[in-house]
């Protein structure tokens, strides 16, 4: 272990580094890294400036990480939790403020137990999705994890922490959480739901067990640190089809969000459903075209309906998923096409046998445009399958390359990570009514911003619920770019301010932004502070995190 | 407003005194009663032991809330809330102990806003299933809200608070709640989920908001006052058809169980499914035979088949609803039919149109055994589709009536109340894995109690979610019979403690059994006391209610 320089805060060096030591007799020499090349590696982020930890301690059990919070109390240095580290564009692994330990509990990975006949799994932080997904498979469970596009390797539990949302009828993700272990700032180990009690038998069926209902405590927190929980996996159904809905003029977009409400609305449509705009497709088959376009960040306008020729796509793209047996699927499709007849939007379905076909038809074509477009459409296609069916996919990530100088690197996309390939991204997620009126207001809100600073608007709003669309709009910048990556801050920045004020509220927030989410001092973030008073008086747990009052001193 | 006897513990007389007269300013004289026959009346109990309230007090908004907090805790005074107070054969409208001022939120009832479009309401504590369900249908709201079968008279807010469950797919009813509005022991007002930006569009569409989620901290606990809340309301399906599946011998049922699981786990049956034994059938269409049976509680053996023969009630029977367009519950409807096929049960569903039908045949057959028969079925087969469209209907309490002397009196079901109505009526919840072998097992512990201490074993197994059962096993006793009630409480106690050790652990408890939750003193309720400690410091809001420290020391 090597000596420590002076960013940290509260403890001093001697300090730290008798912590330091204490805490390698917990989880091994090995596993307390402090030399300047791990921190700098922590301290990577595709937000433009780095935040540097104290060092990096990566425990094997809850046993030790209540043993490290116990040391870290003792000394005074704050621990922060990461699961996997891969909160693209929201802080990545990175703390709220530098000066923290982080505790890297990415060894925890163990699947606990998998119960096929009630479909769930117990699963530690350190679980990806891509490892999940391949134990299913390997074992011949009959049974779908949830996939985000975040790629393979990304933690389920860090993403339920931040409420995260997927593509399929568990997208939803917390609501598909029973039975969570806690590590308290204590150090005492908590089990929410039944689990507390020993012998109880639904700790993993039941998520509010009896008496207050504490898991929602533990997301978007400083709370405590998650070491495990029970996660609902879905059966497989005999059928999937996938359905694309093209709407070529961008307001034409309002009709189809308003007449796909009531499907989403009476359980037709069961999965999380993701409408994305042209950018959003550009971005997923390849980078900002910068032989063609050498100054700037945005594309000229001829050039994106000509893209938006060439590929077939419209201004805007609504992906999803119906599951089901083949009647009950054949019954939503019939209830989709109906309730979309009177738009503008054109939409096509995606069997398993429609994709073979389209495979088969790509390789009669060979290597014409017309092949070429084809096979596109064919991998796109089996991508979204695959997701819909469990299996994560890298590719969904390439929008984080977009202004990267030199593209998606040889590894992507089996390495993915935008942070350490030196991705410039920073998103804002606001949350608003499932209208297509407030779709296209926000848009407006947006896009003023993104033109001002000279960026083009990447855009996403997904149904994460019956009556909600989550946006996710992202500056994707490029991060050698001084000049483009402090205009790509303030565009954020500006953003995140006009959503605010305009009542979309953000329904998650980048590490930057969390000393922002409490402009009136209102009580309920008077109660959460309360609440961390009570389980944290020392402060020991991620100083800052989804805490308004002490993160600004942080940044 | 009178003066008050000795019962009352923190303050002493003349404090209480002041404190009333403080309150009386704030909600007016005639919303502060503390005579004997109030007393009397909110002390009633379906439990067999009244608990004396000190006073009642009927604010009329959150405000008058507030301050009546504020007062309560300058007096030292403990304060009860409750929305109508009916929470049946759980506590009724009782405090844990004697000696609390009731906060009755009755008066507080309006429906403050419904929207048709996103489909909530938002809605105030005193808001009853009939009070909505007529509103909605008044306006022509094409909405229908989840029913329980606790009858009309019930507040929607009371019941979500104790994490009740109806029969529709929105009967995992806190799931379909978004954006509280909290009055804390401080008396300052909380409002959850994004409800507190005052700009916020999305404050009852994203339950979560942004940061800790607190909502669930408010339900089966004392740690704040819930003055208001948004409620999701269902749009109203093309098609419903209700299924009810008849299974003749006890054992047989878990074949049915198991079953119907796969079809609960991928979504075809959204609604909770309610599985009933033949005393849950017989106690909804009379009381206890006492004429055929003077002495007991029992219904002899022979009898109770006799009855099932007449009836054509199986041992159990399972009911449950398909909501959709004609093809989709068509597609249901096949899907139910062939995974019932290799198993006991004898299914029939029962639509709109086959009910008409019924009804008229009915009328054909007139006064004969088979007419009579068959109106019975089809009354059942009505309030049934009554409830599954969002009528409350009362006859679903008939079984708290079955051994009261008198059976239901003629003011049943229009003002059903087993409290007032001197029922005697406990009941043990517990939570299992929805498998067939949990259920008998359940059933089996909970038959050598109920044998043992002369009672006939109502059980209803509902499965409240995808994954688990809720049981509900009903001590009904004659409340004018001190010997019976002293058995129907050891009964009650003794099954509690089975199913708690067999790992059976009750979704929500009666008063009578908040002191038994923590026999290990586990972390999960330290941290609950932390937090309440945290939030009301002096524990003026409703001590002992999920507080098991302090419930033992009122009861």
């Amino acid at each position: 272990m090597s000596r420590l320089n002076d960013l940290h805060g509260g403890a001093d060096s001697t300090g730290l580094d008798a912590a330091l030591a204490a805490m390698a007799a917990v989880v091994g020499a090995a596993n307390v890294l402090a030399d300047g090349a791990t921190r700098e590696r922590y301290a990577r982020s595709t937000a433009a400036r780095p935040v540097h930890p104290l060092a990096l301690v990566r425990p094997a059990n809850a046993d030790e990480v209540a043993q490290l919070v116990k040391i870290a109390a003792g000394a005074g240095v704050a621990v922060y939790p990461i699961s996997t580290g891969k909160n693209w564009g929201y802080g990545d692994a990175c703390a709220v403020g530098a000066g923290q330990v982080i505790l890297d509990l990415s060894r925890m990975n163990r699947i606990i137990h998998v119960d096929p006949e009630l479909a769930y799994a117990v699963i530690e932080p350190g679980v990806t999705q891509r490892q999940l997904s391949d134990h299913l498979l390997q074992r011949g469970y009959p049974l779908w994890a949830d996939c985000t596009g975040a790629g393979p390797d990304t933690s389920y539990i860090g993403n339920i922490m931040e409420r995260g949302f997927g593509h399929s009828p568990y997208g939803n993700r917390l609501q598909h959480v029973a039975g969570m272990q806690v590590v308290l700032a204590s150090g005492e180990l908590l089990e929410t739901g039944f689990g507390h009690y020993r012998q109880a038998r639904a700790a993993h069926l039941f998520p509010y067990g009896v008496g207050p209902f504490l898991d929602g405590l533990f997301t978007q927190s400083n709370m405590g640190i998650v070491t495990r929980l029970g996660i609902w996996l879905m059966p497989q159904a005999e059928c999937v089809n996938h359905f694309l809905c093209s709407v070529p003029a961008h307001a034409d977009i309002a009709d189809v969000v308003d007449a796909l409400r009531p499907l989403r609305l009476d359980g037709t449509l069961r999965s999380i459903l993701h409408i994305g705009n042209d950018m959003r497709v550009f971005s997923g088959s390849g980078a900002f075209p910068r032989a063609a376009v050498p100054q700037g960040a945005r594309l000229p306008e001829a050039l994106r309906q000509q893209m938006r020729a060439k590929g077939g796509v419209g201004a805007w793209t609504v992906s999803g998923a119906l599951y089901g047996s083949h009647a009950q699927v054949a019954a939503a499709r019939a209830a989709v096409r109906r309730a979309l007849r009177g738009t503008k939007g054109r939409t096509r379905f995606v069997s398993e046998r429609s994709l073979r076909a389209g495979a088969f038809a790509a390789r009669l074509l060979g290597n014409t445009e017309a092949g070429k477009r084809l096979r596109t459409r064919v991998a796109l296609g089996e991508s979204l399958f695959a997701m819909n069916r469990g299996v994560p996919d890298g590719r969904f990530l390439s929008g984080a390359y977009w202004r990267r100088r030199g593209g998606v690197p040889v590894t992507f996309p089996v390495q993915a990570n935008p942070a350490q390939d030196n991705c410039g991204l920073l998103w804002v997620s606001p949350v608003l009514p499932l209208r297509g009126a407030d779709m296209l207001a926000v848009h407006e809100l947006a896009r003023a911003s993104f033109d001002k600073y000279g960026f083009d608007l990447f855009a996403t709003f997904s149904m994460i619920n019956e009556r909600a669309l989550g946006g996710v709009l992202t500056v994707a910048y490029d991060k050698d770019d001084p000049d483009e990556a402090a205009r790509a801050r303030a565009c954020h920045d500006e953003v995140f301010a006009t959503m605010f004020e305009a009542g979309y509220i953000p329904y998650r927030v980048g590490n930057h932004a969390m000393g922002r989410l409490d402009p009136q001092g209102d009580s309920y973030w008077r109660t959460v502070g309360a609440i961390k008073a009570a389980l944290d008086p020392a402060g020991i747990l991620a100083p800052g995190r989804y805490q308004p009052d002490v993160a600004p001193g942080l940044i």
